[in-house]
Order: structure tokens, then C-alpha cells, then sequence
């Protein structure tokens, strides 16, 4: 099998994850070098990873180390820039979620990955969760049969960064937080979103909702699907409790409940505590398996010249549902999709 | 103790387990007499619940047997007038969910207990069931934090009566089934509805789809609370599967997870089926415990003189909630709380 | 339906169990009179479950009350005196477990209500419990196949009496604690115990230990059974962290879990805690439904002239048991049944 | 890091899974050849490993190929042989359970290992499970208080390969099945066996029995250790319904389940099924990372000259438990630890 060498664009912790992922775990795939606008950062990764290739810029990366393709792990507002950067040179790209800040940035995208001929995979990880995967295997064999709605729930356990709170150039929490089970949803109902109602609200933040008057740190998302189905997305973040991602598919047979709070299957019980067991800390203790399989699938497309089982038309899709979710929790109305353009 | 004889009016389902909680599981009190429209089932049930008193009405039952109490379990249409009748005549009512069909009835209901000095408890059995009591005490001590999310659903095996198909006369299932969600929320987010959406469609009776053209089977219910939480209510009647009453708490510090699908602590695992376990075939099942506990709080708090738990009130808050989705559901627009009256 | 009245027999706590459910829970029942050999004791008993006869004796309450059926539960020791005393006046007899000391005295009792043609059922609730009722119906199905294991386990809260911790006197631990798990294998197997062997060791209780030279208060037990089976019992108390009932049937095609520690089916998850939910404080609490079921099978048996599903022969065959686990223990070999008698 | 070259010995089951973690998933290993008395059997490996060496001998291994540590997954009747053949060449040695035959053999092996001054790591991969793991450091951290009792039990569902039905020369189901059990309980416990009785049958594989008379497919073994605590391990093979590998410690202040039955967290429901999920089907998916980590343990130790956390001495004493249970089943007494030598 030949051997396909990553760049890895940004050194925070979804970065190292790609990185380290591509140094210890993808047969066929090798770490190349660590992009961060910050040298230092990108630095010590790379001390960390033990990998000699270190730049501040994808520029200098291209100039001055050898790879096929580029993992882009950055803010979201760089996505379009590195990804047509990337495109124009042929590399392949990985994408993080979410795509990008607009629908004419990810069509961008899209466009300039077709016209490069190069792979555009999009970062929705839960495709690649063993839990998942079996969940969507059982839905397509029919167990419940058909999906008549599907719920889906991400909390997470940080404040987001400074540029993420600001909704107007980050999309916010639906967009960093809750990419993924607009998603979800659209991956398993096989339907795309006609009409998006949603609810959102500051109850914990209320320091960064002075700062930024658009932050919300809950939010429900109500959605009616082409196909008639219904669909429900609930996020918040931060919560203390620690990370969760939870789904449910109510079928026209049965239901589906999948994923669950505990992350160990050890459970102690004692007088002063009662029944306890471990929930997982944060989404790399969850998906640590999805991180993996979902990197061997983006080297194996590459080498195997194959389609990515998730591309950027799904992010440009996920991105249409969380842009439409914040103009409804700005006009208090139900949006339509697909969305006008201006 | 002294004793307190019951009429039961309803001799359908839950009017049955009604008379036999009253007949067997209640100290303090017996049951008197049961009513049906049906006189057929009215004797049927009173052979099988081995008492002598049976009634077409509950006229006659006020003058051939002797009680001191009503538990009204016929269709919501009747409430009013059998709940302002027995208060003229003095009896104590216990009125099963939903309360009525329109503000003004219920209104009516309040003000005719009120002005005869009757208790009024209505049936949202939840509030009695061990598994609810032991998550709104942890929620009250403060286990979770403030609650900020309230997830509630029901789902039900049974088809609905033809009555209750016509959504201009019985508000349809988010009445029928969903009242005890709507509820729910009320108790535990301690809060008031402000705003309500819902998205709802018929994805499984077509057939009375046609026939009730404002039919619908499947409901997601977005609600804005005064406090500003939030809350979903899903309901989906009727699912194969079997009876469905979970909740779901985020609260600031932490989540609740409140009842489980699973009936009876057994699993078994085969080559053939993996793991099995029975869940919850209907409410009755579910429920035994609580309209038991129903049932006893409603004798004690008439031997005792004492307020109910769930009154009146409770059942009008629920009933607008149910109105205003419905509302939405045929405006497409969210629904303001207090409703506007015509 | 005639009503049955019912004398308990001793005030402790499983005597207060059985009389309130006699008074409130079981329709043909009633609770006629309680004693216990401290009058004190049976007073106040008397008055909080609000009945006016009490007595410090079976012979003062036959002569003072009038009722068809005793229930016994008061020490072993007392046992098979009561129970020959209650058949030669034609009292139907209900005995907790263990049912005696010896197995001379199990079968003068099981003589004694035959020879009197009354009803002796033993207090092997666990027959009754729902969890356990459901798992005996699944493998009577075949679901698991033919059983080849059986586990059955039993941890306690609490420190036993001081007269159950002499062991001469009480048979210990296995007979006060285990007893359930020797009548629940052989009711789960179908089948009787043909080899025991037992470990046993005190790990907690180590004043009692030099006290009591027999004492122990950790103990597993191994059992081949007449059919080829094995099984294993676990008995511990008492353990700090509540009350522990559990099984695990293997069968030729598949396996089965009896019973779990948690308690009501909520969970919470918070930062410090993790996943928490509570577990079973009390064998009250785990088996509240067992003794009513238990209790109006009894009075069902006694009305309808029936014989009851546990009998006396199950009591004498469990006490065998635990007799010879007590004779493994102390001479560390296997013993063989039936047990020789001296 | 310098990189390790393993050479796999054994193209069974076993050897496959740990020779293809050598290839993808250990940095810093390799996976230089492997070997298999049917040359045909590594022939047809190599070629789904993708590599080039494959040998019918140690012996032409050593001189093909280059590598500085072999792994040990042949039959149990090999591995003294191979391990002092390669200990002799100055090889590290990973050697799969059971260690030996006989505690001669296992000595045998430490001692080589010693005197050429190369590592010995034991395959007890449960040690290296994180399930098994987080259960360890919750004991080790005072969660449930001193340790009283370990259980511990595997079941598998596969019949032994016909060298193992032999339990003269294979020492049968309790060494190939159980082997683990008894470090299990070792390790948790931190206590060595004192006392051994062990119950076994027959009950399904009535065939095998008849060819092989010492033949037993169930198992009980009762321990008791030197600390006091007591141990049970249960064992059955073939069991239909997959594979189950379980324990439970009862601690002086708690109570620990480890494990469970369930797969993957996704739970479905219909009418016809109930509440369904998936169960382990085999050893290798439910300790996938456990064998992962436990290869890179290996490779750990061997580049950084470290001991390894599991021993030949562990080794040493796991088999002295089954050599104890085989002699208790085939004396029908109690055997007391350390075994007396012939």
C-alpha cells in the first residue's frame, strides 16, 4: 500500500488528535508536518509528535516539507482560504466541522476540490462511531422500520473559544457544537431538512452574553423533514456534567436508542454514594475510536482514489440547517429551506 | 379512618383501574358504584368488580347509591358537565386528564368546585409515580442545578377512540396523550409556559388522515418557559412497541435521566436474539404504582380536608399548552402564552 | 370472598411487614391480633397499625382473638413450637424463613399441619417477586434452554440479632440471610442438591468473630445438583452499601440476569459524581411487591382451600442445605445429601 | 524509537490477532514474520499480512528472519520448547496463556528467560483492558474498601480445538478458558490461593465426554485465599450465545461489576422483540483494545528495558490453580496451595 503523507492545519486539540492519529494509527498514512498560525504552538506539537516539519502558514508548509493531502483543523473562518489553497496545489483535503461560515464559502469548496480533482472530506466523525455505525446498519435492515423522527443531542464540557462565541463570524454553538447531528439527522432519516424552528436562550454564560448580545449557550432546534419525518436537536454547551452525544430514532416499528452517558462498564455501589459509574469527559474519550476509523477511510479513499463516505455537499448541508436554526432564533419564526440567497 | 365511597364514572380502561384500585388497594376508601353511558358495560364491570350499584348516569347514581366522591374517566367532552354537577350535589371529583375541552370549561369546572367547597384533583398519575417522585426530590435538593431543559414524551400502543380522532372535539393526542407531558414540564422546570411551537404530521393511520383531515400522529412540541428554559415534548400514537414515558433533566450542574424503557429487571441473551429484555407493554403496566398512590393521596386528602397535589389549576395549564401547539401545528407560526381569548 | 383473619407472630420487622400488608394490601385479609413475646413491643405495634388486639403469646391470642391463619415471624427457634401449637387448633399456617433449627423439627411441622389438614406455606417471597416470576416463566419457555448454572446471591445491611449470630443456635449467616438462595436454586433448577461445599470466613464483623467461635459473615457456597447443574450461592452481611439480591441462570442456549442493584430508574450525572442512581437500601424496599403477592396468595390458598406454591417440604429441603453448607464449613469437605441423620 | 521485529509463532486465531497488531496498530513494532507448523497455514497469513516471511519452525525463523522478540500463540504444548529455544537466541519472549503443562515447564521457561536476560510477558491481556483497568485503579484508590470477594467468569463460544479436549495434555477447559479467571482474581485480589475446590460436568458436549473421559465443559471453582478473601471462578464452553468475560468485588465498604454482557450501546425496541441489543460474539471483539495495548506494553518494555507487568511468575501461579482445580474435580476434595511436587 502506498503511503500517503498529512499536513495537519492547526496545533489545537482537534489538530493533535489528527496528528497523532496519523503518526500511531492509520496504516498507509504518515504525519508529515504540523501547520499552526501560531509558530510556537506548531512547535512544540511537533517536538511532541516527534516530527521534524513545522510551519506557521500552509504556504510554508507546501514549500518546505512533502505531502499528499492536508488535514484542516483551524478556526472555521480559514476553512475556505486553506481549502482552495490546498485544492489549487492538488492536495486532498480533510475538513474539519463545520465547513465554513456561508453557503458561498462551502460551495467554494466544493467547487474548487471538483476542479482540482482532489478528495473533499468533511470531519462528521459519528459516521465512522462504532456505536453509530451499527445504529445506521439497523435502521437500513429495517429493525424499526421506517424513521419517523430523530432526535439527537450534543453537550460539551468547554467554553468555546473568544472566536466562537461570537455568532456572527462563528455560526456559534449550533455550528461548533451542534454540527454534528445536523448531520446525524440527515444521515440517518435519508432526508433533508425542509422547515427548521428553533429555541435558544443564555442560562449559564450570562458574562459572554453581556459581551456578545447574540450568544446563546442552549438551544433546541425543531425540524421538519422532506420526507415528512420530524427531527429534534438539543445543545448545550458548556455543561459540567462533562460530554454527551446521545441519539434516539423513533421508527414505524420500534425505536432506537443510541449511545449512552457511560463511558466505562464498571459500576460501584456504596452506602454514601449509591450506584455510580464514569460518563465520558470529553468528545476525544468518546470518539477516540470514530477519530481513528474516519482517518484510515480518508487515507484509504486517497490511495484507492474512492469518494469519501461523507463529503463537502454534506457539510454545505449541515451548515444550511444551522444557518437557518439561527435566523429562526433571531426572527422567532420558522424558516424554510432551502435558504434565500441575498 | 373514616371511609369514602367512590361513584367511578367510566366503565372503559382507565375508568376499570380506577374502581379496582378503589375496591382493593385503597384503605380508607370502597368503591360505590360505577356509571357508564353503556348501561351493558356499566353491569359488567360492576359483576366483575363484584359491587351491586351500576348506572347509566350519574344522575341516577346520585340517587340510587351513596358516595361521597366522583372519579370522572369517560371522555373529555363530559368533564364539565358531570364535574359541575357533582359539585352542585357536594361530591368531592377526581377528574381524569385532560381536564376539558376549552379554557372555559375548565374555568367552569374551578369556579363550581370552588363555589361548593369540593376538592378537585385531576389525574396526572406522574406526579405519583415512585420513579417521577424520587427526580423531582433530587431536582428540589438541588442535585442538578437549575433545571434549564425539560425533555418529556409519551407514546402509546393503542389507537385512540373515534372521538378522539376529531381534533375539534378532543384536541387530538397531544390531549389524549400528551397531556401528562405537558404536565411534567410544568413540575419540574417549576415554571409557566411563554411560548410554544410544534411541528406534527400523520406518518403512520393514513387512513384517518383522511377521514379527520386536522389528524396527526406524530408531534414534536418546542416550548419557551417563563424562567427562560426550555422544553420539547414528543409524542407519537400509535407505536408498535408499546407504552413509552420518559424525561430528560439538563439542569446547570449536571442531567437527570427519569424512567427507562425497560419493565422487569431480567435479560436474557441468546445466539439467536443477543441480549432481550421486556419493556412496558401499556400504562397500565407502567403506571400501577402510581394511580394506586393517586388514588390514596385523593381519599386522604378528603378524610383529611386537604388541598390535592394536582388541582384544577394543574389540569387548565396543561389544557392551554395542548391548545397553543395545536394552534401552531395549524398556523405554522409559535403561539404566545397566556392564549388570547375570542 | 370470605375474609381470613390473620395473627402475626412477632413485632420485629418482617412481623410489621406482613401485618401491614394483611391491613391494607391483601382484599380477604385481615389483621386480627399481633404478638410478641415482649408485650411492650406488640402494643405499640398494635397501636400504630391501628388494630386493638396484642399479645405476648400465641396461647393468650387464641384465647383472646379470633382468627383462621397465624403468621410466624419471630426467631427460628420459636418456630416449630408455634407451628404445631397453631395446627392443633386448626390455625392455617404461614412460617417465615428459615423454617427451623433441625430437620427433625421441619418435619414434625410439616407432620403437624398435615395431621391438622391446615395449609403451611413458607415465606420464600421471592417466588412472588415480579423479577424473579418473570425470569421462572422465561426459562419454563425454554428461552435459555435447560439450565446448567444457577447463582444466586444475597447481601444484607444489617447485623443480624445476637441470637443469629450464635451459630449452634441459628444456623448463621446461610440460614438468615441465604435460605432464599437455597430455595431459589432448586425452584430455578427443578432439581435438588446432591453435593455441598462451602467457604466461609469472617471479613468484617471481627468482634463477633471472638465472641462467636462459628461465626462468619462471608461465605460462597458450591452445590452440584441431582440433575448434573451446578450452582452457587453468595451470602454476605452485612455489607455497608445496602441490600443485594441477584441470580444468574446459564442455559444450554443462553443466559439469564435476575434482578440489579439499582433501585428506581433514575439517573443523574454531574461533574464530581459521574453516572449516580440509588440501589436497594433494604430487602423491604426490593421486595415490597413479593410480600403483598405473597401475602394474598396465602390468603387465596386459605380461602379457596388450595395448596400453597411454597410449602413445607421446600422449607425442609432449603434448611438441608444450609445444614450441610454449616457441615462443609466446619470440616472443609464436600458433604453429600441427603444428610445423614445422627 | 527503535523499532522491535516480532516473529509470530502460531497462524491460528490468536496468532493472527496479535501478529496483525504488530502491523497497524503498535509504533515501534513490527511484524517480521510469522511461523506455523503448517507451512501452508503461515504461507497463506503472510500473504493476508502482506509481508514476506513465513516459516514452518522457529528454528528456520531464526535464521530467515530478523527480529529481536517472538510471540507465542501455539498450542500450550509447545511453549516450553519455543520459549527456551528463543531465550537461547537472546529473543524476547511474549508468551500466549496458558503458560505450560506443568509447573516443571513453567519453571523451566522463567529460568531460561532469566539466564539469557530477555524479557517474559504473559498474554493476560485482561490486564491491559480498559474496563479491567479503570476496575483496578478503583480498588487500588479504596472505592469499595478491602477486597472480600473476587468472581470472575469467562465463557466462550467456540469448542476447544481436539488437542484441548484432552485434559492430559492440554489440562482442559479451566486452562484454556479460565486461565484468565485465575490471574483475574490474583490480580484484584492481591492475594495468592491457599485452597481450591472445584465442581465440574459435562452438560453439553455428551460426544467429547465419551471420547475424552476426563472431558468437562462446566465449571465452578470455589477459592479461598491466602488473605482471607474468598474467590469464585465460573467457566463453560462452548456456550452458545458468545462470549462473556465478567467479575464482581465485593469490597469491605462496596460492591464492583465489571463488565457486561452488551456490546455496543445502541438498544432498539419493537413489538415483536422487546428491548434488544447486541452481545460479544467472540474474544477478540470484546478485548480488541485490550490486546492492542498489551502489544504495545511488550514493545515498551522491550525498547525501554522495563519489566513487564505481567510475568512468567504469573503465569506460574494461574496454572498452579487450574493444575489445583483439575485435581480437586478428579478427587472431589478440597487442594491446598502451593501444590506438592511428585
Amino acid at each position: 500500500m502506498r503511503s500517503v503523507g498529512i499536513c495537519v492545519i492547526g496545533a489545537g486539540r482537534a489538530g493533535l488528535v489528527h496528528a497523532r492519529n496519523y503518526r500511531e494509527n492509520v496504516p498507509g498514512g504518515s504525519l508529515a508536518a504540523i501547520v499552526d498560525a501560531d509558530l510556537d504552538l506548531a512547535k512544540r506539537a511537533a517536538r511532541e509528535l516527534e516530527i521534524d516539519h513545522y510551519f506557521s502558514s500552509l504556504e510554508d508548509a507546501l514549500e518546505g516539507a512533502s505531502f499528499g493531502a492536508v488535514c484542516i483543523a483551524s478556526p472555521t473562518f480559514t476553512h475556505r482560504d486553506l481549502a482552495t489553497a490546498a485544492a489549487a496545489e492538488g492536495k486532498h483535503i480533510f475538513c474539519e466541522k463545520p465547513m465554513a461560515i456561508t453557503m458561498e464559502e462551502a460551495e467554494e469548496m466544493i467547487q474548487a476540490a471538483g476542479a482540482a480533482d482532489v478528495l473533499l472530506q468533511m470531519g462528521f466523525m459519528r459516521r465512522f462511531d462504532p456505536v453509530f455505525r451499527v445504529a445506521k446498519g439497523l435502521i437500513e435492515a429495517g429493525e424499526i422500520g421506517s424513521p419517523m423522527l430523530v432526535r439527537s443531542l450534543t453537550r460539551g464540557p468547554g467554553l468555546p473559544p473568544r472566536w466562537a462565541c461570537d455568532i456572527r463570524t462563528s455560526n456559534g454553538m449550533l455550528a461548533e457544537v451542534n454540527s454534528h447531528d445536523f448531520d446525524t439527522i440527515r444521515w440517518l432519516s435519508e432526508s433533508e431538512y425542509q422547515r427548521i424552528y428553533a429555541e435558544a436562550n443564555t442560562l449559564k454564560c450570562f458574562d459572554l452574553k453581556e459581551e456578545f448580545p447574540d450568544f446563546y449557550d442552549n438551544a433546541v432546534v425543531s425540524l421538519r423533514l422532506k420526507n415528512g419525518g420530524l427531527g429534534i436537536i438539543e445543545g448545550s454547551c458548556p455543561v459540567h456534567y462533562g460530554y454527551d452525544a446521545r441519539a434516539e430514532v423513533l421508527g414505524s416499528e420500534g425505536v432506537m436508542l443510541i449511545g449512552e452517558l457511560q463511558d466505562t462498564a464498571v459500576v460501584t455501589c456504596t452506602k454514601s454514594t449509591g450506584l455510580v459509574s464514569s460518563n465520558f469527559p470529553g468528545w476525544r474519550e468518546r470518539f477516540r475510536e470514530a477519530y481513528i476509523a474516519e482517518a484510515r477511510h480518508f487515507v484509504e479513499c486517497v490511495v484507492k482514489e474512492r469518494e469519501p463516505a461523507v463529503t463537502g455537499e454534506d457539510g454545505k448541508r449541515a451548515l444550511e440547517g444551522v444557518l437557518a436554526a439561527n435566523q429562526s432564533i433571531k426572527t422567532g419564526r420558522p424558516v424554510d429551506l432551502p435558504l434565500e440567497r441575498d
